[in-house]
């Protein structure tokens, strides 16, 4: 039945530093896949990283890991889904049988970072098609109430931001330091917030992230701008410290600041992605306890998996989450190149940029 | 400095059901002790089981453990503490150092509920002065923001009910029933809230109680009287079930009942107090997988500790938490008596009667 | 490859009681699918159970779920395996996509004891040949220096008493108390002293049990038939308690004696299977703390896939663990009722009998 | 009763480099405290880094923190032990009441490592009589079958040795690196089999503590003299790695080697002191996964408390661990500095030098 349409328009990098949209074959379908027709998309800054080669990518690869869409196609293997239903797909789509997703570590499947295919294996879904793997544990129905245009942030930026704040072992009430308000650094306040922190400061310096910071959880934001933000967090808590920072940039001054504003028998949890400066990351010792501060440093790569998924979706259908704040710019797919822009510059004021097909 | 005043006011357990206000002296302070007179306590239902004899007390033992108060007295050995402060202390007063202590099982101090020392151990504290034992890590100061009639929910309301949240082991998303919504139970909503849960269904009829309930985080209000409460919540899961059910009631029906709605895998938080009903809490034996469901059953009774209450006071300081929609009535400490009666009646709509000294 | 060979001997459940070997096709394989042709089996009292009726099966369905053997067939979608190599597979064989299974509760995939396939769902593996469902993960190499005799204790046995010690949060030096030494408790017996117990006392009359329990780990064995077990525990331990209690027999009695012997605090866990007894399990109310002790009970269901296999292999690989003393009884297929029917009996001193194909 | 005794011999740290035996005051005994008189010590490598200058003492500050003895005095409010019983006091000392012990950081008592009270806060127990600050929660019975000799190690070598496993998350049959065998290294080897490790690669070039490692449960002995002993063990684990690496040295790269070995998903735990190097500690980027590995990095400084000791003893009790094979050399207090000068050199094998008074 869908044997009538074959090429789609995906959104791909021809070489480094060159993207654009090209016509591809729709991707086809193993007894344990699917494919969907995809619907709304979000432009990730990991895609303005792969863009710069970080990541080596065959010519033509399509970019992209934040869509969601309808069931198109179905493998024989797969039960639960009809097509034409609306579904969500996590960036990550991990095997869920091999050793690493066994104990548990579904973004490791099957090796480092290896959850991670869309781009690194296969075409990601800044596509008008893209195809799911192991489709039984991947794909989830999104509830009626939910828009695409919301869900849509639950494919990567809720999980990534969530995880932050999961790794970081809040406790009711704790003081939480979050490094960087991009979207996943909002993400990891609401994440926050939704441990019952008790007190959340965040570090951000422009203006309308600073709003977003405060509004989805946020008790105090300190501007790097205006000193240095390890003092100010100190400053704010007296000299003791918070109970857990979370990193939500990648840069090493940021990882640094979060074991140094962490108290002893802390938790630091790195979201950030190191991939961009190539040096390795330093932990300062007289801050570490020369190894013994009982300190813990916990990292991670958002989670997939459609059990996560849909309880990431009962937080949007209940209301207790609304991410859409975040998007700062929606325009068709014909316009993904002027959205890929937006997300390499930060011009306007972008924060997360919405593609609808 | 202390010496002239030798007695005080306090509201006893003359003999099984027979309560009233003598005159005692004063407690005296050890070197680890402190004495602090109070200024707002709260009536407890624990004080109405006490009455009736539940657990056996000396005639003229005070009543009463969520009181907060001012430093009146301070033992050689505590230090960061000044006479004349705002202080706070839980209902539970671990020595810190025992075995079960340092376990990190605070409540069960010295053995079984060992913790619990006022009433059971030593006078209580619906009086004017109160002794605390290992001040140290007892007392606790109250932020200037936060005034002692909300800061008082803090000595056994928050802390127990937001010990069957953290027992309950949400995760983000998760959907959680809580049986009954009496001040713990509502405590347990506001707690389920601050854990992330994703959809929180409580079990409730009285309809003020229905009402904060909602305010404080339900999504789902099932009326037991409208229809057996499993039932209703397993047919608002579509027959999942919820991933944790947190049982604040005390009977062998609701205990029961939180076995039969939790999902194979899913975790039974008890916070209720099952020693008015002299009969063995019951395992439904299908629903409890005959003994193989990954089910978890925990327990629990208010943590104490100065840790603990700084962190639920920082809740109430940054405004995430507010309680005191709770206090249905408002008394000066002369009229305990009436308070205790209300509370054991719940006439006109009691909630939590406040004491004011 | 594997055409010419049409059907083969298993040893099924004729109707209730009624057990005995005939012929049946050999279970096609599907594109997620293995075929294993089996060489050694272990009969489980869960076959004596199943035979009674306890779960409902079809007639003529297969016993069984301790097996192992080699590849005879692989599903299109399997790699990492070739026919005729050397395999394990668990008693549970979970799908891991499920919500059950992404929440890591694999044993409870698709519903409750879902994981349980072999009877319930399918042929057990008393059969020249078996079916495995989700073969990517659920198969698992057997070690060349690990025999077939020694590596099929690790289908249930080691998993099932593993994780009885798992659950029971034992910590280096606790003391431990396990109920029953039969094939699981005594493997309990091995997992509570692989996880660092300081002492373990197990309960167990059998003097052959008794000398096994000693051996795998136990440092005193209590024998219930001198005196009450809970008294017998207690006394050994001053009156303390024990740290975790680990139920291995499926009793109410036994259930209420692990609540009785651990200490405020503790944890039961239950590995023993309540479906033999038709009543509800009875929660003592003193030693529960009347719901607030902070004991912990915890159930579970022999947990399967590879990644675990894999670890209880390496125990047997590297000489830590002999699980092969509990073999009393060896014997072809061919004897496969007679084997049967001294599990049934535990005539002539019968903890496993095994065979061989 | 004491009052006749009143000066005695102390191995203290003059000036930097400088160490020798003075008369000293016997310490005094306030309300919490106890007085020891010491039966056995060890010396530890940490007294040969605070010879060097590594924190700062004042001038005469006796050196050592791991000794046992016999209560010699006893403050008014510490129960349950009376004068001559014999007792051991961990490392650190803790008060068990502020906020950092009652998060269960107990070695970060007061601030960051603020538990090592022995030298750092006051005189260490090379001596023949030293102070116990909270000494209701520090002091522990020695049962009658442990010896001094034996004792001794529970006051450093085996809790820091088993904190490194405990923090590692070994779980049943887990594969575990331990870059290091001297006396902490060791110890945590034995703890890696106490928790369960189905296989245990140890790094050493020394005979003798190959020897060692070997007993204690290494089964594979890395000689870094020989290659790279990251190539090593990823040779030896046909290139997966590690569920888990422990730091027992205190070297950048030993450090580095921890991250390179371990599995994605798996825990890097440091117990190695790097306040000898004064150089940030560095983390390899590509192993980490550029910050989005799921590896966890946990560190910890030997966890004191009575508590564990009781636990730790009961280890000994029972016969489970004899840590006593690394009593390489035994002498009378009066030779102490020869003691130190061996663990100083380690000339002539020297592991541990263990005095007696």
């Amino acid at each position: 039945m869908t044997t009538a349409v074959r090429t789609m328009q995906a959104f791909v990098l021809k070489g480094i530093g060159n993207v654009g949209v090209i016509e591809k074959p729709i991707p086809t379908c193993g007894p344990n896949d699917a494919i969907v027709k995809t619907t709304a998309s979000l432009i990730c800054s990991s895609d303005v990283h792969n863009a710069k080669g970080v990541i080596p990518f065959p010519p033509n690869r399509a970019l992209g890991h934040e869509s969601v869409g309808t069931v198109w196609e179905l493998g024989s293997e797969v039960s639960g889904f009809a097509i034409g239903e609306r579904v969500l797909v996590n960036a990550i789509t991990p095997c869920f049988q091999c050793e690493s997703c066994q104990r548990g570590f579904t973004s490791q499947c099957q090796g480092m970072l290896g959850g991670y295919k869309y781009g690194p294996v296969k075409d990601g879904n800044l596509a008008e098609f893209f195809h799911v793997n192991n489709a039984q544990g991947n794909l989830v129905h999104i509830p009626n109430s939910v828009p695409d245009e919301m869900a849509v942030y639950a494919c990567d930026m809720l999980s990534t931001g969530f995880v932050g704040a999961e790794h970081a072992d809040i406790r009711i009430g704790d003081v939480v330091a979050i490094f960087a308000q991009g979207p996943v650094g909002l993400c990891a306040t609401i994440g926050a917030k939704l441990r019952g922190a008790g007190r959340i400061i965040t570090v951000e310096s422009d203006p309308k992230r600073q709003e977003l910071s405060r509004r989805f959880g946020a008790d105090d934001v300190v501007d790097f701008r205006t000193g240095d933000p390890v003092a100010q967090i100190l400053d704010l808590t007296r000299g003791t410290g918070v109970d857990s920072a979370i990193e939500a940039l990648g840069a090493p001054a940021t990882f640094e600041g979060c074991v140094r504003v962490t108290k002893p028998g802390g938790t630091i949890s790195n979201i950030g992605y190191h991939g961009e400066i190539a040096e390795p990351l330093r932990i300062p010792l007289a801050e570490f306890g020369f190894g013994m501060s009982d300190k813990t440093i916990r990292t991670g790569l958002c989670p997939g998996g459609s059990e996560r998924m849909e309880r990431i979706l009962r937080l949007l259908e209940t209301g207790k989450v609304d991410p859409t704040p975040m998007t700062t710019h929606r325009m068709p797919f014909a316009e993904v190149e002027r959205a890929f822009r937006l997300m390499q510059t930060k011009a306007d004021g972008c924060i997360k940029p919405l593609l609808i097909y």
